[in-house]
């Protein structure tokens, strides 16, 4: 479902006010007749949708019961009271997904990579379900699903055939999770996750909290296999605690060779665990996204999917306090979450998918330090919400 | 100015659902002829306000042009800027206090320790200029004000004197800054700030960055003073990030140093610096607060001064997901702030003052993580703020 339209008055991200023409959905060169429906943008920022690259659509608890966690610190702990939960709380992902995507769109998210979890106890149920919401929401948001062996794949006999069954319903990614401390054999759980791709065509996205050395060595074999499949531009690292662990020297050429191969990676900018170093990053050329993580779950209580505020996080994470780092930050969840997700039409140019949100303040530093909610949210030139209020036209959710 | 008020159904501290009954402006035991005036609570929690333990209230931007920060990341770069910006910026330390208490009366903030510049530029313009908004908000909120020599005190000469004459202009506490880095003398430093304190028997509060064995040293420096002076339970070390970098053996040692002399310690939970160990603190008995500290200014362009979101920081920094983490969170930025702030009447009790925010949520768990924002601010009986609608008979500010 596409629309003409014409924005007065918009900043492309923070840059000089112009008019943005979507004609059949893409921006288009100004000139000729112009669209007849117009908006004025009164001089806001204008940002192609925000990039939520990482999330978890079948788990977020948004208007359920609230869920009195007692969880200990632990992984595994953590791990078990999610499967746990999953069985007593009957979650359902089709709702659920429905939900969150519901209210990240007031932000401005528009496009979305979420894991979907996989094991032997709910099999496919919750990719069914986020699939089933992506179909409905389609005219909405675009949703990748990474089939997520949450519980671990090799441990628990079964999953792998599961994966696989889950890459033929329909999950345009291949999931991995940490290799040695869950899987407990690096080499053969990824041997496993990157045959499954090669089989399917299909891009890759490895939660990897391995930490220091161990997480290192995780790196270079999943730098190995890239390099091996030819998997150059598709494989993503989620997490990747390491890299903010290691000597300068480790660092920068681990990060270089992730960089030569390609792969980008995702981090949240979570307070407790190493930050990335994302000035080094930068430099080598590594790409970047950022992501949410799990919103209001039984993981962790907190969380609104706004990736603007995540800029922010990002900018805090990294004792970035100027106007430029904040930039970078916004750049990260938009263009750079864009180029890890490996979208094709992102930005303003002719062409380009007639995708924004503007967000009223006068630079991208004061939008990502203040978070304004009262964004106007346009995709493919159909304007889905209005200064922070949803279009009366949109389809009904749940 | 006090009000009787009866308060229906509200939950103290997330407990159970109680009315809650304020005469003469302070908590009364039920029974007898209820006040006229009543408000139902709708089962929300009741937190005592907020506390602010930690601002700079003459420094913040909000309502001003946006500053374009290009400062570099050292601390003496940022107070060179910071310096440069009252000069060139022209900020009314009268007008924007007042500005910021607007903003975070919303939240339910009701009391407030601010440190305010005194240094030989600005001599006490700062100092006058919050104390008189002090005053005209008297109704509204209490204020603590630390005379503060943000630009250093020994190596400016005069500033000494500055600081003796800010204490006679009504300041209610004496400020400290880095006794090594920035004075390089901390002896001299800490005894001329106690000095002054022990002559106005006024309390201490001190900005601590010192990192690591350094900021021990200076630590046990001012244990040994507060100790000397016999000023337990009067002096506050702010930030004291040095309390996370140290050897478990010494890092408890002293911690409970502290602890023995009544010293507090306030935290921001900023993601870029090392963590305070709050779960080691509390088993000490450690008082800890909290506070925002810069509100958008240029020292940093965010903060809304939310003490409930700032409880959501100290969470996430420390890695906490768990309910009873959350609620000690919760706990830190009201009762933890009352106690290192020294208020007295604090509280839920008969005879406390009749202070109150209402926060729709169901557990005080969830009160932190999703920091809901439609709350009614109470203070001594009168409804200052309804459903996060000011009352219309606030007095005007500016
Ligand atoms: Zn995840
Ligand atoms: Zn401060």
């Amino acid at each position: 479902m596409t629309k003409d339209l014409l924005i007065r008055n918009a900043r492309p991200f923070g840059g000089e006010a112009v008019n943005l023409v979507i004609r059949g959905g893409r921006f288009s060169a100004a000139g000729g007749e112009p669209p007849a429906e117009a908006i004025d943008a009164a001089g806001h920022i204008a940002l192609p949708g925000l990039v939520e690259a990482h999330t978890h659509l079948d788990k977020t608890l948004i208007g359920m019961d609230w869920f009195e966690n007692g969880i200990g610190p632990t992984r595994n702990e953590r791990i078990l009271a999610d499967r746990k939960a999953k069985r007593d709380l009957g979650i359902d992902a089709r709702r659920q997904s429905a939900r969150q995507i519901a209210q990240t769109l007031k932000h401005g998210v528009l496009h979305i990579r979420s894991h979907v979890d996989v094991d032997t106890e709910i099999g496919l149920a919750n990719i069914e379900g986020v699939i089933e919401t992506r179909a409905a929401l389609r005219d909405l948001v675009d949703v990748q699903v990474v089939a997520f062996p949450q519980s671990g794949m090799l441990p628990r006999a079964g999953t792998l055939e599961l994966m696989d069954a889950a890459m033929k319903a329909g999950a345009d990614i291949v999931g991995g999770i940490d290799p040695a401390t869950i899987e407990r054999d690096p080499v053969r759980h990824l041997d496993a996750i990157f045959a499954l791709a090669d089989r399917h065509a299909k891009p890759i996205d490895i939660h990897l909290h391995e930490l220091g050395d161990l997480g290192a060595f995780c790196l270079e074999l999943i730098v190995e296999r890239t390099r091996a499949l030819a998997l150059q531009g598709r494989v993503m690292v989620s997490h990747a605690y390491c890299l903010g662990m290691l000597d300068p020297a480790r660092q920068r050429a681990l990060i270089e060779a992730l960089a030569a191969e390609r792969i980008s990676v995702m981090t949240v900018g979570s307070p407790a665990v190493p930050a990335l170093p994302l000035r080094l990053i930068r430099e080598c050329g590594l790409v970047v996204a950022s992501g949410s993580d799990g919103i209001q779950g039984t993981w962790e209580p907190w969380g609104n999917g706004d990736m603007l505020e995540r800029a922010k996080y990002l900018a805090q994470r990294n004792g970035m306090t100027n106007d430029a780092d904040l930039a970078e930050t916004a750049r990260i969840c938009t263009f750079g979450g864009a180029e890890g997700l490996g979208l094709s039409g992102y930005g303003f140019a002719e062409g380009d998918f007639g995708d924004l949100v503007l967000v009223p303040a006068r630079t991208l530093a004061e939008a990502v330090a203040l978070t304004p909610q009262k964004r106007t949210v346009i995709r493919r030139g159909r304007v889905l919400v209005h200064d922070g209020v949803p279009a009366a036209d949109l389809p009904s959710i749940e």
